[in-house]
């Protein structure tokens, strides 16, 4: 990494301008830097001229949030531009292009998705994507499988693994997520109001034996290369085009973390939804909306799992009768354990969602937080046992009052 | 490894004399070859005045068995020396020592373990190791516990994982023992009276969904770092000490591939002693001896590693109240399906055990084969719900006429 330097604006144009068939000789480029501020630069260069533009993401090698104090590898540079590579093959129509990768700058060059937003900030504006859970169903199916021993050469796929060893982001889940939550640890950040809800969770043992049971998968199961961070605010989207982003946090670990994450993501919009009331129907009727999604995310993804295993699985073995069902029914099993994971961490753990943020008067805020936490530990609960992603909808709607 | 070249026995000769501090300045040094032909030269190097003596185990570039045409990276050398550095750390007294390990020559330089046998050789002269369960629960308590998340700082331990990425030998194992004997494959060798058997388990999809399922653990769960290969040729015994040797197979896998793998060759010479017939009553009391150190190993492993999570866990959640007892009564279900699927691959796989094929009557020796594959297919099938190591016994005796 010894010819490493963080960008300026004028380098990023500078490098911009020198990507071949990229901008029209002598374009004035133009550049805005707009990273969420964390872990990286994400300069948006483009010419006003031509409509062209680029994205340069950059990974700087210490975590900005506390400034330069707390160093991280910039290798995980690396490991997002392989994974989006994997991942564009997989899916070209459902990731961002990457045009160019420079390991010794940690840059990665990719498409520009300006014309998408966040889905998180779509879910909070209330729209609706009819084609999203077809989208991230093929999504996490084809990711899923086909870089799973199910698909691949099981030599490749330890090589692959070996390559995707993530020790550094892999810790920041395996604390923030499944161990901070559940004790009185100085990383969590939660409403004074809130502090008997989660004075039960630190108390509740039979919750925290499914969390280190969650917790070990995610330590120990490497299943399928993960996205490893999906939740919506690493989904680009518009009514015609879901497009997955930012996959730094990819490490070989179990596929229902990939999965319960989105599930997780919508549920704690639909337990946002408690900061709208235009009316009850039609609150009642977007957190349909919302539970119709959850179910059709996992039904899109199980039936395009299943066809994908009839048709492309490598392993002899795994067309052994019996084998595809039990290994479908642990995935369900594992989804709805980990959404309920990823569901708790986000309303007293160190970091939040908009979605329930964002409610600005607090006893409508803490409704919200409180019956996030309720459907999360409800969720993480069941997951052993659960059968159908239906006990996911019984489980919101019951805790919903 | 542009510096490879295998070595003559007089050039392990002079390599010997250059050991500082193994032999007197001056010795006539005495080299035997001593390897079993398939992986590796091993020399045994010797100063007949002073006694002296000390191994020097060379990996060749191919597998000897079939000419220089199988082609076999000497990184398992490496992976070799770095994994009996890690056991003899953890497990000084029961490990060879490691005197030195050269890179470049796929070279490592251990302790003579001469005045031991192999412990197949020993339990095929019906000796007793009263000590051997202690021993060998010890080995894989200590070696298994401290490699895994439990104990390790779970970052330290991915590098670990990273460094144990073992392809080739992994996929021996994922052929010859998870796959070739449950299909007619060319792989397989077998005595033509045991045909019946051998394709009543090509047709037994029960069995096969059970090995599906133990196939997976083995290429997914990197629960610590194994040896891969204990079967009773990688241990040298005699009566007051045990010595595992030869962890070329080490990677990350599931902890109950080890204990499995002793108590399957435990089991096999169990089957073997139909070839045995003193009286009656002497095989039923080898026999019982036997029996015994099955369940014994078993204890004496889970008292061991029960004792050691209590005081050494590293990790703040293996402290959870119930989640010791449920992961040591999965460890017992994987021994025991592990268990089954190293008994079944050693009588018509490609690789047999000489405690069932060193007897010369066919019809003695069907008999112990037909044994080894009862109490194999049940341990395979009962592995998933059993509770007790007593139904290993109990198996075993009911399939013994």
């Amino acid at each position: 990494m010894s010819n490493y330097h963080a960008f300026t604006e004028a380098e990023a144009i500078e490098y911009a301008r020198g990507i071949e068939g990229m901008f029209p000789e002598g374009a004035q480029l133009v550049s805005r830097e707009i990273g969420d501020g964390n872990l990286n630069l994400v300069f948006h260069i483009s010419d006003p001229v031509s409509g062209r533009s680029v994205i340069l993401k950059q990974a700087v090698p210490y975590a900005k949030v506390v400034g330069e104090s707390w160093p991280l590898t910039l290798d995980r540079a690396r490991i997002e531009s392989e994974a989006l590579i994997i991942q564009g093959r997989l899916c070209p129509d459902l990731t961002p292009k990457v045009y160019a990768y420079e390991p010794d700058l940690a840059l990665t060059v990719m498409e520009d998705l300006s014309d998408h937003i966040i889905m998180r900030r779509g879910l909070m504006e209330r729209n609706r994507y009819p084609l999203f859970a077809g989208h991230i169903g093929e999504f996490l199916a084809k990711t899923l499988f086909f870089t799973s021993d199910l698909a691949m050469n099981q030599q490749e796929k330890k090589l692959q693994v070996k390559a995707f060893i993530n020790p550094e982001l892999c810790k920041i889940t395996e604390d923030l997520i499944f161990d901070d939550p559940y004790t009185d640890s100085p990383n969590n950040s939660f409403d004074v109001h809130l502090r008997d809800a989660v004075e039960s969770i630190w108390a509740d043992t039979e919750l925290h034996l499914e969390v280190a049971l969650l917790r070990e998968k995610f330590l120990t199961k490497a299943q399928a290369l993960l996205h490893g961070d999906l939740h919506t605010g690493s989904i680009f989207i518009k009514p015609d085009s879901t497009k997955v982003i930012d996959p730094e946090f990819a490490y070989y670990g179990p596929m229902g973390f990939d999965i319960g994450a989105v599930i997780a993501n919508l549920l704690l919009n639909y337990a946002g939804q408690e900061g709208w009331s235009p009316s009850d129907a039609d609150r009642a009727d977007y957190r349909r909306y919302l539970l119709d999604t959850v179910r059709d995310v996992w039904t899109e993804f199980e039936t395009r799992f299943r066809a994908l295993w009839n048709e492309h699985a490598a392993d002899r073995m795994a067309k052994t009768p019996g084998y595809q069902d039990l290994y479908v029914a642990g995935l369900l099993q594992d989804t709805i354990g980990f959404a309920g994971a990823k569901m708790v961490r986000r309303i007293h753990g160190l970091s939040h969602v908009a979605d329930i943020d964002r409610i600005e008067d607090a006893a409508v805020r803490e409704r919200a937080q409180r019956l996030a936490l309720a459907i999360g530990t409800a969720l993480i609960k069941r997951g052993r046992s659960a059968r159908s992603i239906d006990e996911v909808l019984d489980i919101a709607l019951s805790a919903t009052k």
